[in-house]
């Protein structure tokens, strides 16, 4: 694979950026790459596992000469970053972002970005529990979508360029408009996300089944929603909160969902629970069939093979 | 392993009833497995892929002779079959079923068997997705926990006899009172079921959102929803139609807490968010440290090795 940037900068070290630090390596995609975290600690682990070649105090040092400048920092923190590294920024440079949410993204950083600059907003659909400079791998992406949110008017070859870099760590590009993006991901994360956490609140708040019962037993369905009840606090924090309108629509959605089922165990309603079960269950062939995911059953994972 | 029963006789031949099979042949835990199963079409898979040595086409011809009977049906079918077999079970054998509800079987069963039968009802905290005679493996039990609550005054050489059985094929065997297991299983599995059915219900509902953008994008937090939501209707129907009360206790406690996260969502507090998250994580470590499940990231599930 040809070099598709010279100099890569990664604003923030955690996993989505030391996965694409371990991605560039192994395609060998740019020439260097050189990294900001905002702790020293984190500095000088990417450092020392060789996630970049060079660390900076600063994100205004840090973006100084790269043609590609990837913020990775909470949807939060957007914001300063951008109006901090806009000044420093060559001209004829992209920046892009990993933010799970993209109108606050637009807004937060958009405002702080010089004519010269193509600012192209990205959202990686790959992640895992793990957090911080060592959670990063190279195949994170591979088979997995990277959306892109370009506001109108942005350059094509400098979006072609970013394609290239984001397929060549093995990742599908897909590109669509940020509002709906956010409205789509508010239906496929955050609000599955937001459930889950809800409902490991609700088991750990328990007190007539004890804490230890709970993790014994979770092998039973719990134990998916403690994974995803497991990210990122700021990550997650900075996503309800930026993508507010569109997380309380589809709660409010979910609730009342929640609610007829609920009337149906109440009443004792058989039909309307296998019926529901029923079209449920077509959605995940659907999934398996587009390759987002395998047939093998998973709720034995862990388990020993057998020598039958 | 030596022998634990003379003639296992299995009714139903779905997952559960296969895996037993399998895992009996795997560990030579007895004599002979027979079974028996409603659909014509199951028994002659179960013949053609060896399951059993035998099938039946009544409950009550496979029972007999039996000196370890396994009731692998819905719930809400246990009552049929217990007052069907009951006239044809062997002095001395013992009953034990694999249903997810315990006092619901327990009164559905227990008034049918006669004198001289121990019944002991039984519970694996084991599954896939998938059902059917074709879908069981011989290691679904291992390190997984397999409840049983056996009335008080249940013999306990009988308890012990059908313990070893169990704990032969992998599993892990813990003895509780029925009704704090229907609870137990409230929250950590029955709750969680129905609310990811009812995530994937929304999600297929929403106009807004084309159905393949839900499947293409569920790599970011659905598909665990949809795995979940993937199990076999009827069997989730009898689960909330007969553990209803519990369900709903635990449902009402989830709603409120889901009320609290959205009203923090709505006005902003992002402090209220990043503590709710914070303490959740910690339940995810006590999972991963109980050995019920691993520590691997699990998100990019399915992606190949870099050669990096």
């Amino acid at each position: 694979m040809s070099r598709v940037y010279n100099r890569v900068a990664l604003i923030g070290l955690g996993l989505i950026a030391s996965s694409i630090a371990h991605a560039v390596k192994w395609k060998d995609l740019a020439g260097e790459v050189v990294g900001h975290a905002r702790s020293r600690e984190t500095r000088e682990t990417a450092l020392e596992i060789g996630l970049v070649s060079e660390v900076f105090e600063t994100a205004a040092e840090a973006v100084k000469d790269a043609d590609l400048v990837v913020l990775c920092v909470p949807v939060g923190a957007m914001a300063d970053v951008a109006a901090e590294v806009a000044p420093h920024l060559a001209p004829g440079a992209t920046v892009t972002d990993v933010g799970s949410v993209k109108q606050a993204v637009i807004e937060a950083v958009g405002q702080h970005l010089p004519e010269g600059v193509h600012f192209i907003p990205g959202h990686p659909l790959a992640g895992t529990e793990h957090s911080g400079p060592r959670s990063g791998f190279a195949t994170l992406f591979v088979n997995r979508w990277w959306l892109l949110t370009p506001p109108e008017g942005t350059d094509p070859e400098a979006v072609q360029r970013l394609r290239s870099f984001i397929e060549a760590m093995g990742a599908n590009v897909d590109q669509m408009e940020a509002g709906h993006h956010d409205l789509v991901l508010a239906v496929t994360s955050h609000t599955p996300h937001l459930i889950a956490y809800t409902m490991v609140g609700v088991a750990d708040h328990l007190r007539r089944v004890t804490h230890e019962e709970v993790i014994k037993y979770s092998a039973s369905g719990f134990r998916d929603f403690t994974r995803i009840a497991a990210s990122d606090p700021t990550m997650w924090r900075d996503v309800f909160l930026t993508n507010k309108d569109a997380t309380l629509d589809i709660l409010g959605r979910f609730t009342e969902e929640l609610f007829v089922l609920q009337r149906a165990i109440r009443m004792g309603d058989g039909d309307a629970l296998f019926d529901y079960f029923t079209r449920t269950r077509a959605i995940r062939r659907g999934i398996i069939e587009a390759g987002q995911d395998t047939d093998a059953p998973d709720f034995g994972r862990g388990a020993p093979k057998s020598d039958a």
